[in-house]
């Protein structure tokens, strides 16, 4: 019952949720993109991540769990066959598939570079992070430097010779950045000089690229103390042009639950020379400009890491021989010749699947169309349809990266959970994905804090106009399906929830001014709200286009299966709204009347 | 930041518990046991006991984590500490804290060798396994052993010079006890020989003890199929009055997510010698008679690794600075002179830390009264009320099991999103208590298998009359409590609660006959009903005595915490049920309706 790591694209999936549920190619033509993404463009990224993401990376996955990365004398070892990969990838150009052209990128939409987060991640989440990261990097980069930097870094960052990392982390400051010590002073040239020592930095020392580009986030000499005081740095390992060492140094490697195959650095910056990016005190507005992508990359994580996680469940159940379906029925799934049947009979083991497949499919769709809202609020000729498209974004983007992140992790504990006592053996290999996937509720800000961005900035703040909005997005295609009598019940139940959750905000928007410590009582629960009436919308979206093609004789099993996991969708995971609205509405003095030494 | 693992017995919580909660000396009066037990043997045993877990095995818990056991050659060491820990706790008696008097043990309760699984569970679940164990062959010997056997192996285990093994699983059958494939062939002199590879068992080699006492499921040759074919055999590693070696090898050890400290074997029978224990075709019902004992265990370690995964978190909270609390009040939780307030005035972390805290409060109260309705149930003068006592705990014993390990698993993953990145580093110690902690989930009939038998065969299996004695119990207690303006609404909840359990249970008893499949759909969220129900029951009944004393004038912080913290419960967790009744009321076709192979 050993089950050695592995990982099947659901390439099945995937075309229907880009090319049924998002009609991308239309989607894409309404787009001024920078280059024109073809059909044929589409299928050929993603049959060859698919192939490199299962047959190269997949194998690795379990190595580089088991091997770590290496700490010695201030270099990192990657695990075995990290840097042969990584040259592949890079070869192949698909280190620059979100990359500028003229930075020798291929220029592609986020939606579509969100496969390679999905594909990757899924086969190798450690591995895809040195590439994640550095795409963020890049982008740092493009919105904030001046053209000598731009030149100077983004070709070989698109390129995916150079990687980057992010330095932000120190001892006593983590969520709040406003304590960050690491201090830069300027020097006669323009240049500066840092002092400080960085912790919890991804990939920021590896065997795997020539150079790596540390984007720091330090406080100027003499700066104000808090967020406002920060600035944000290029700080390369070697210094462009002369390819000498900067005094950087990682002093260590932090050993952690998990993405095991990712060094997490301690990063000693020793009067460590670089540049500034942006302006002195814009280090915070200058970071952010990557944040939703690298929040919607996170969400895409608990994706990607619940799938393969429910693929191996899903083959265990099918062949692992326990039991006999209750009752006295010869049902197909029976297997009367065999000692046992398979455990897929039993309904709880149903019950676990299906909610694994449920949230995954759900998820995905939504990371899917939220990366298509990304390119309409950066590339939509219609400056009103960007302005919507940016709300949804903001809105939403919080929402998913706690919502598939939370679900991430108890569906591969689900998925464990199907494999018994075989899953918690290291051999399954099924274990790793939920010590992977539990970082993403950790980093890219946990998800306590999405909770409160949601509710506090982007409900709140606005008074809940973007929710309004959202709502009657919603509404309005529960409007248009609501001939089909099999949708029929499905909308009822998400057009009441559009209601309650409206009613709810209003409720929070008057108490919030009096009430401060509401926006952290509550946040959680509201973002679950948010997070499952999204994905019944999109449920209902999925089961219609589906059903159609039922009603009109042209469907396969593909399309009956979205239909019943619709169904399950509603019968058992969209309840969960019950609890959460009513634990949403509590007063936060259920949670703020302890006194603190009382815990 | 690096916390290393320690852990704070909570003797005031405990107290409270016995004491104000189960009036333990009156309790324990009532009833026959072997050797009455005084006020000053309980608090005896609690303080040798908090002190040997705090100060000798806490600080084994983290190595235990990162040796683990290691195997060569068939012999088993185990982690540094572990056996020098074992010495003293055999020297001191401990082990033998619930044997009979004639084993050299001491006889005590149930309620109070509780305490062994709580203290030192918390303290290195790892450690605690090889004793857990070894008192479940224990029992099981002593119930089923004829005088000889009983004189030849239970004073040594009683003792806890020897230590035992369960022998059951095998590579194709787990849960399935049905498909096992060991044999046992009849000798002429009584005695069997049995061959074949066990997998998965727990301690069944290490260098801690003089010999391990195997008790192996095996189908006597020629024996009918299935689980009615299993008889239970005692095996010995060295066999007793000669001290040979007997066949019996381990010849590997599982790498495992958790409880890496306790050593998971690979058991090879090659021509072992053993000897039946009670009759042949009667080995699962011998098993069994321990199984109350094990659940009731594996529910107290959801409980102990909940409780210091808590104390770590809080701890956390209660130092680590960041951000400012929401609004502009000058709360005394602020803490102005410094560069930020800590953790603990956030309304998030908060929440964390009080479902933690609410859950364990909560299901430790659960478990010693249950633990209390075992001893009730063995030894109450009163055939009527030990009859009661044991429907209680038929009842309630598969719901503790997996209600507490479902919410340990949570809670000790809530501490670590406390504590943030630095949870997920080794250093801070918090992850081993999640990995360790899961296996609850998932050992001693997995989680899923307790729904399946709290339902169908303790609930529908009696037409509801069990829990109807349980609904009546408890709606009594609600009723004494009535006059207390304070808990007045918690028990309109509660009661609303038993009303609406009562009417889903009458629906499924009337599903079941057509829908077989109903109770396996039905199972998880009726267990998780029913958990929240009976934790809402005790948190009445102790938020009463807490308010009782505050009416009085003579309370402290603890009796304010207890009132609070129940408030918390109604408040926040509470409200799951809404989820969960919707969804164990669904039909199973909502989890049977999708083809297998569509998966």
């Amino acid at each position: 019952m050993l089950t050695s790591s592995s990982y099947t694209p659901p390439l099945r999936e995937l075309r229907f949720v880009l090319d049924e549920l998002l009609g991308i190619d239309e989607s894409l033509k309404a787009l001024s993109l920078p280059s024109p993404v073809s059909r044929e463009d589409i299928d050929k990224v993603m049959r060859d991540l698919a192939g490199f993401a299962e047959k190269v990376l997949a194998p690795l996955n379990a190595i580089g769990d088991r091997e770590g990365c290496v700490w010695r004398d201030g270099e990192v070892s990657t695990p075995a066959g990290y840097k042969a990969a990584y040259d592949i990838f890079r070869r192949r150009g698909w280190a620059g598939l979100g990359a500028a052209i003229e930075h020798g990128g291929r220029a592609l939409p986020t939606v579509l570079t969100n496969l390679v987060t999905e594909l990757i991640g899924s086969a190798n989440h450690s591995w895809l992070m040195y590439h994640s990261i550095s795409r963020g990097g890049y982008e740092c980069i493009r919105a904030n430097g001046t053209p000598q930097q731009q030149a100077a870094y983004l070709p070989q960052l698109g390129s995916g010779a150079w990687t980057s990392s992010m330095c932000i982390t120190e001892q006593e400051a983590g969520t709040d950045v406003g304590l960050l010590r690491t201090q830069a002073v300027a020097q006669r040239d323009g240049s500066y000089r840092l002092r400080g020592l960085k912790r919890m930095v991804t990939a920021a020392e590896h065997d795997m690229a020539d150079n790596i580009v540390h984007l720091v986030l330090a406080r100027i000499e003499g700066a104000r103390p808090g967020a406002q005081g920060l600035s944000l740095f290029i700080v390369p390992k070697r210094l462009p042009g002369t390819r000498e060492r900067n005094a950087v140094r990682c002093e260590g490697l932090e050993d952690k639950m998990g993405i095991r195959g990712t060094p997490t650095c301690w990063l000693r910056l020793d009067g460590a020379w670089g540049e500034l990016l942006n302006t002195e005190g814009n280090g915070l507005a200058a970071m952010f400009v990557m944040m939703n992508i690298a929040r919607l990359a996170t969400g895409m994580q608990g994706v990607n890491q619940s799938e393969v996680a429910y693929q191996m469940a899903r083959d265990h159940a099918a062949t692992r021989l326990q039991g006999r379906r209750a009752g006295k029925d010869k049902d197909k799934s029976h297997a009367p010749a065999q000692p046992a049947d398979p455990l897929i009979v039993h309904a709880d083991v149903r019950r676990m699947l299906l909610t694994q497949k449920a949230w995954t499919e759900g998820s995905r769709a939504l990371a899917y169309w939220l990366a298509l809202q990304v390119d309409r609020s950066n590339a939509h000729p219609d400056p009103q349809l960007r302005r919507e498209a940016s709300d949804l974004v903001s809105l939403l983007t919080p929402m998913l990266k706690a919502f598939a992140t939370d679900n991430g992790y108890a569906s591969t504990t689900l998925a464990q959970q199907v494999m018994g006592g075989w899953g918690y053996l290291d051999g399954s290999g099924v274990h790793q994905y939920i010590r992977d996937v539990r970082v993403g509720q950790i980093y890219e800000g946990a998800n306590g804090i999405q909770g409160q961005d949601l509710l506090g900035r982007k409900v709140l703040g606005d008074g809940g106009n973007r929710l309004r909005k959202f709502l009657d997005m919603v509404l309005g295609a529960l409007a248009r399906h609501e001939a089909s009598a099999v949708l029929q019940p499905w909308i009822a139940q998400t057009r009441t929830l559009c209601a309650r959750l409206e009613a709810l905000t209003q409720r929070l928007i008057d108490r919030v001014a009096s009430q401060p410590d509401q926006v952290g009582a509550s946040g959680h629960s509201y973002l679950r709200v948010l997070g499952v009436l999204a994905l019944a919308w999109l449920w209902i979206e999925m089961a219609s286009i589906a059903q159609r093609k039922i009603d009109a004789g042209q469907s396969d099993a593909f399309e009956s299966a979205k239909v019943t996991t619709a169904r399950f969708y509603f019968a058992h995971l969209f309840p969960e709204v019950e609890h959460h609205l009513l634990v949403a509405d509590q007063l936060s003095d259920a949670v703020m009347a302890l006194a603190a030494d009382l815990f």
